[in-house]
């Protein structure tokens, strides 16, 4: 979809817990918590906390109170959503919730990106968030059972991101999104995501440049989130497969933990693609080190009960083109 | 937010289980189940077939293929949203997931109409299901265990709705939509949903009032889905202490079963907002029974998790104006 008047990103925020601070991207987080618990009683009311925190951040940059937000699109990992549902009842904010696991920071934004060119709302909000210790409940295993973790395995970020949407004016352009089609190569490893979301990306992104001309070469970059290290290489297979080469290719995952071993085969979670996005590249585009580059953002829609019943893992990827400001 | 170019809803098709094809609207419905198995291995498995059958037959009344899909926006109540998910996957259409629990049907039906008038796709499904046996699983008891229900618990409908919005043309059209806010009274009987969603029924329907200028009488109805008996009384009391009379109000959770006592206090889920507009509200609007409605429905965006953390329970509620297909 080609948005023939291109909004703007005019602000932005993000957060990190314990492991996250650490990191590589650390320097370009707005919130660093020393404390995964962010002081709550439970791991799912941090992560609401988590999520709550990083929009409030991002509506201060921008001067802006709830009161003036038209519209906020969020979704979480959490059953139900619950970390968006509850965060949005502090917030009082017109809410929407969306679900797409790890991909719904490119989903939040592009459909965000789409309302705000439509001219429905000069203040929109996309955001996402994810936390480890929920997630692990979620997916696999409570913490407390100590299960041992494989090497395709991937560290859900505790980690949240938010954008803020103008139809116009100065800031990050959205010219263009693309929403996935689901993917499902049969990967039945709950262990291994990577491989589970890569033909999603490679899907979007074929489709993508088929449909607009366009290849790898007209982009600085191009991100996924977050195939990680697995399912990178997945990925570079299927593209030169189909005879494109991804040599400017870089991972949300990758990036998030840098080489720290102990994350297994990289960053995931929907906090994951929104922390980097909004730590690392819309900084990047707006200091013009980036001129234009793809955010793609992949999830895995699974959940515990399906798992059980044996089904196979598909994945979604939804994509973002964003451009430097206008100078 | 005012659509200035109305979409409109050229097609739609419902489907409805067992219980629901013995209810008043079963002839409306496109397509009756008397398995509410749908012959498949799992509850959440006939809950993602009836998605898919549902889907289907709309595009096949718009005599359309799943190629010519710019958009799907689907949700439900399954755990990260795997009915939709995995329908998804057999439809192959480009998919955005979305979570509004009960209130699924109206939240698609506003973003599509918003996606829709601006321009971004010819043609944009939304859509909704729910299954009473996968439901229970998630948010209270799995059925085996024989639960007894309380007076006040309603009833989640085995069914599924779809509609598809054309930018222009002819069918029922789509001069507003509002999202909600989220409300929470405190309420943390988690066999009370009514209780829990009216405040939110409330809120978007004062606001809505308030910023258009409109009254309950500028409508045939005022639709709402799904309060059930209890949840619409409160939403009545709610109205009136601001001074605003309810007359015309019916509510989609006690028209989908009609006066049958064994569903409690009336039917529930996404599914049931989304089979009674596509079997009752959308043909009665293309008969010319009805000139002017409003469709609000409910959701209560809680789950398992953070009911057992004794958290209370916050509502919401999207609203769509709905107008007869110009003459």
């Amino acid at each position: 979809m080609q948005l023939p008047h291109p909004p703007v990103i005019a602000a932005w925020a993000s957060a990190g817990g314990k492991r996250e601070s650490a990191g590589p991207l650390a320097e370009g987080l707005d919130l660093l918590y020393e404390d995964n618990r962010l002081g709550q009683k439970s791991w799912e009311k941090a992560e609401e906390r988590l999520l709550e925190e990083t929009a409030r951040a991002c509506m201060k940059k921008a001067s802006l109170n709830p009161d003036q937000i038209q519209l906020a699109l969020a979704g979480d990992l959490q059953a139900q959503c619950t970390a968006s549902g509850y965060a949005m009842r502090q917030l009082e904010v017109p809410f929407a919730g969306l679900y797409g696991a790890c991909s719904t920071m490119a989903e939040s934004l592009a459909m965000a990106a789409c309302l705000s060119s439509s001219g429905v709302g000069d203040n929109i909000l996309a955001m996402t968030t994810s936390h480890f210790c929920a997630a692990e409940r979620q997916f696999r295993m409570p913490l407390n059972y100590g299960g041992m973790r494989t090497p395709t395995s991937q560290w859900t970020a505790t980690a949240a991101g938010c954008v803020l949407l103008h139809p116009a004016g100065q800031g990050v352009q959205v010219p263009s999104v693309a929403f996935g089609r689901v993917q499902d190569l049969q990967i039945k490893d709950i262990t291994n995501m990577g491989a589970a979301m890569a033909p999603a990306a490679a899907d979007t992104l074929l489709r993508y440049f088929q449909d607009t001309g366009k290849t790898p070469a007209d982009y600085d970059v191009v991100f996924t989130g977050d195939l990680g290290k697995v399912g990178s290489e997945l990925l570079h297979e299927l593209m030169q497969q189909e005879g494109v080469d991804l040599t400017n290719h870089q991972d949300c995952g990758c990036l998030l933990y840098g080489d720290d071993p102990t994350v297994g085969a990289g960053g995931s979670g929907c906090g994951c693609s929104a922390a980097v996005l909004c730590s690392h590249i819309l900084p990047a585009l707006t200091r013009g080190e980036y001129h234009k580059v793809l955010f793609v953002a992949t999830g895995a829609l699974m959940s515990q009960p399906i798992f059980l019943q044996r089904e196979s893992i598909p994945g979604i990827a939804h994509l973002v083109e964003l451009a430097a400001p206008a100078k």
